[in-house]
């Protein structure tokens, strides 16, 4: 295990964890929401999303505080916390995202991360090149070495307690962000950011951030706390646990809120052209739109950051019961509803099945089949890959049915869409005991077909004999022609 | 217009819509959920169902009240109203459900009529008789003469300003719930029940709630107020209310808070089990679940119920937010995702998509596509139907791709999944603005080849030639044989 990192439970690659941060001396439930604190605009006081929003962490930005003389002094002689008024732990940026914004910034690694020792910051982060997704890819690797001498400088710099991030980059390729994972799990650094995702997640490109995030993750070692840089829609916050992501940062709450905008699950709204608040939290529960249209603006603005905190918690508390419950990819299907490119990160993280496979659990609640992309779950994999070690006899029959009253085969075995056949001594273990629709979809089919192809294969020997209760043509397509095919409907059963 | 009852806004079969209750003296606006209240336990006060929760109307049980010594003559003395507290508006029941359970009541519907009128119920009930689904259609026709003489009686009643129910009932089988929907719509009666549902939806048989609803509501006028009797599951709200229900009674808040549940709009959880609240109304923002285990069984009863109530209105908010925007298939595609058996409702739904669009605007903000079952939505049928008005050139190019720079045809539309075809002339109207995913699903395809089909059969002298983008086998299937079809990814475009 990684020092400062305990992984509790799993599902798919989602955990619940632990991160102890030494210097505040206080461990961090991940996933964790850190409400990102403009240290010249308190828009909600830090005291308040520790009590009354159940924030443990936060993060603000060490090179603006160093750059604005106003507080520089102040927050070097109180502290940190102090001059926030927190006494949870606190992240601190480094300046690299002005760096990716303005291009030139004037400070190092060695004399950030000094500066952050000095504040009295519990996580800091050295000085890396966010490069954006779209660029060629000299300049990622060239910038991706500029990253890597700066976490080399991290390790060599005087941290104390103080954790400290390792950055992953590498663009839009995949290649460039697992060996910068690599790399990055090789240093004695604490936490992974993975980094320069914003424009991506700005445009929706909600398929290349799960290309992205997946790739690093395959470089990163499983116990590294990952941090998704500048992640805080709760729209996507499923979907980026889902990948194996612990960390995230919120300012789209008060961005958001300063130009009226509500956000959601499914999301984001704008207070302008909203007749109904479809939330209880206190602000909803309390108010209506229009109430906040006719107050002042202000109080309109601190009444939807509230408001955008609430659902941003929620979600995340949401996501940690849906781990402990084994029901993290059902939410992440209900998630992909909320837009078009939801749906598009969700097939996109359903490509890498396996890699999901390797954490989730063997056995779990239920399995909940509630759309064609979960014909492309883990569990439907790993059952087709378990069908080649199961025995079978020397004639089969396999059955979407109940087995027929007298037959002539040597053992019948039910077939289940979209897992396939299975002996019944399987038929009370997860995730066989999924519920399913009645009206059963061709993707659960062809999944099916799938599974009997798997097992056929693997049993040259057998004969089989398949009963199916009306497979679409893509699904029959996939059944080897070697296995005697009977449509159950025309057989009247 | 139907005289009570005012429609303000339409999605899908859905509707915003004012119910006058004269008596009370309140309009009502609908989508409306109706606390039941038990006369003998108030598990919430009926007051800070109004102030605290929003609850506008409630509904609680005549037959209870006159058959309860200890408050009968109270009641009557007092008044409903006063006797509850409440000053909104008040339905009451008539002991059907009683009947339902035990087989016989001591009441005539002019009895119990009159006795409602008594003790000043805004809307009443006459006694019916809630044929459960599964019975013999000897049975279910037998009952429904009953429950029609019921209505005969109540018309027959003097019930001042008092509206009265006209329940619909005809167990599962769909021509005889239509043709007592028809009957009902006849009467002078005013509130439009569609009744024996409860026994599906305690075995989640969704889809067999969309069927009997579906076939009440082609029976009944479109301005007729419809309520599902017995839903107040947040799951299934939007549901009902795209079928073109407007009235909901929730029991579930206080009968599950007394067994420990808790109500979310993907199901239902057991305190006992939770670890964290997926919720931020007061309630879930104040205490864990291990607060709630700790105190007393009637506190956490209390509290409980109250979460139940906050997240069952919060939805109905959500639904009135959805169909003021436009959105409220998508929020059915959401919540199709909470369960197996919520997708096969949605799935049935869709097999009644012409019955949607019928009141299904023509023009909304965008089309969001996200599910394979979002191919069968109403708009798309209505686009299909377009497309055999338009007018065609001699030579069409159809393609999914950028038009060529150069090309002999005489016109080209883009082809858009799931819609198909199109003149650039609509390209800017809906729904052909949709999001779609970029990840394009066979369902899709499969409906835009079906346009491809419908603009073909439409205009048999025109050439077509089709431009595809790797279209799955079942679309290309569709495709008629005399259009020229080329995959534009052999074609490098």
């Amino acid at each position: 295990m990684r020092d400062h990192f305990e992984i509790r439970d799993h599902d798919a690659a989602g955990r619940i964890g632990r991160l102890e941060v030494p210097r505040a001396d206080v461990t961090v439930e991940t996933p964790a929401l850190l409400p990102v604190v403009n240290p010249n605009v308190l828009t909600v006081e830090p005291e308040r999303l520790r009590t009354e929003f159940g924030a443990e962490m936060l993060i603000t930005n060490s090179y603006i505080i160093r750059s604005t003389d106003r507080i520089r002094d102040r927050v070097l002689s109180e502290g940190l916390h102090d001059f926030l008024d927190f006494d949870g732990a606190i992240m601190t940026d480094s300046g690299s995202f002005q760096l990716a914004e303005y291009g030139d910034i004037d400070v190092t690694t060695a004399e950030i991360l000094e500066f952050q020792r000095r504040i009295g910051s519990d996580v800091a982060t050295p000085v890396d090149v966010p490069t954006p997704p779209d660029v060629d890819r000299d300049r990622a690797e060239r910038e991706l070495e500029t990253t890597e001498r700066a976490l080399a400088d991290a390790e060599a710099a005087e941290t104390g307690e103080m954790l400290v991030n390792a950055p992953v980059q590498g663009s839009k390729y995949p290649d460039l962000r697992e060996a910068a994972g690599r790399h990055a799990a090789g240093t004695d650094l604490d936490v992974f950011p993975v980094g320069a995702m914003v424009p991506l997640m700005n445009a929706y490109r909600y398929a290349d951030v799960v290309e992205a995030v997946m790739a690093a993750k395959r470089g990163l070692d499983p116990d590294c706390p990952v941090h998704l840089f500048g992640a805080g829609h709760p729209m996507m916050l499923a979907l980026a646990v889902a990948m194996g992501c612990d960390l995230f940062d919120s300012a789209a709450y008060a961005l958001m809120a300063r130009d009226g905008r509500y956000l959601t699950v499914s999301g984001t709204e704008h207070l302008e052209e909203m007749s109904y608040f479809p939330c209880s939290c206190p602000v909803c529960a309390d108010h209506t739109p229009a109430d906040l249209r006719e107050g002042d603006d202000d109080r309109a603005e601190r009444l939807l950051a509230e408001h955008n905190l609430h659902v941003t918690f929620e979600e995340i508390r949401r996501i940690k019961a849906a781990i402990r419950d084994g029901t993290l990819l059902e939410l992440v299907d209900r998630r992909a509803r909320g837009h078009p490119a939801m749906l598009d990160g969700y097939r996109a993280l359903l490509d890498h099945a396996d890699q999901l496979e390797a954490t989730d659990p063997v056995s779990k609640d239920a399995f909940f089949y509630t759309s064609h992309e979960a014909a492309r779950r883990p569990e439907v994999g790993r059952h087709h890959d378990r069908l080649a070690w199961l025995e079978t006899p020397d004639d089969l029959l396999l059955t979407e049915s109940k087995p027929p009253s007298s037959h002539d085969h040597d053992a019948v075995w039910r077939v289940k869409p979209p897992f396939g056949p299975f002996p019944r001594a399987l038929s009370e273990t997860y995730p066989l005991t999924a519920e399913v629709p009645e009206r059963v979809d061709a993707a659960a089919q062809t999944a099916a077909a799938e599974g009997v192809r798997r097992l056929v294969e693997a049993n040259p020997e057998t004969a089989i004999t398949l009963g199916h209760d009306g497979w679409a043509e893509t699904a029959l397509d996939r059944v080897p022609d070697r296995v005697a095919v009977d449509d159950l409907r025309d057989l009247g059963r």
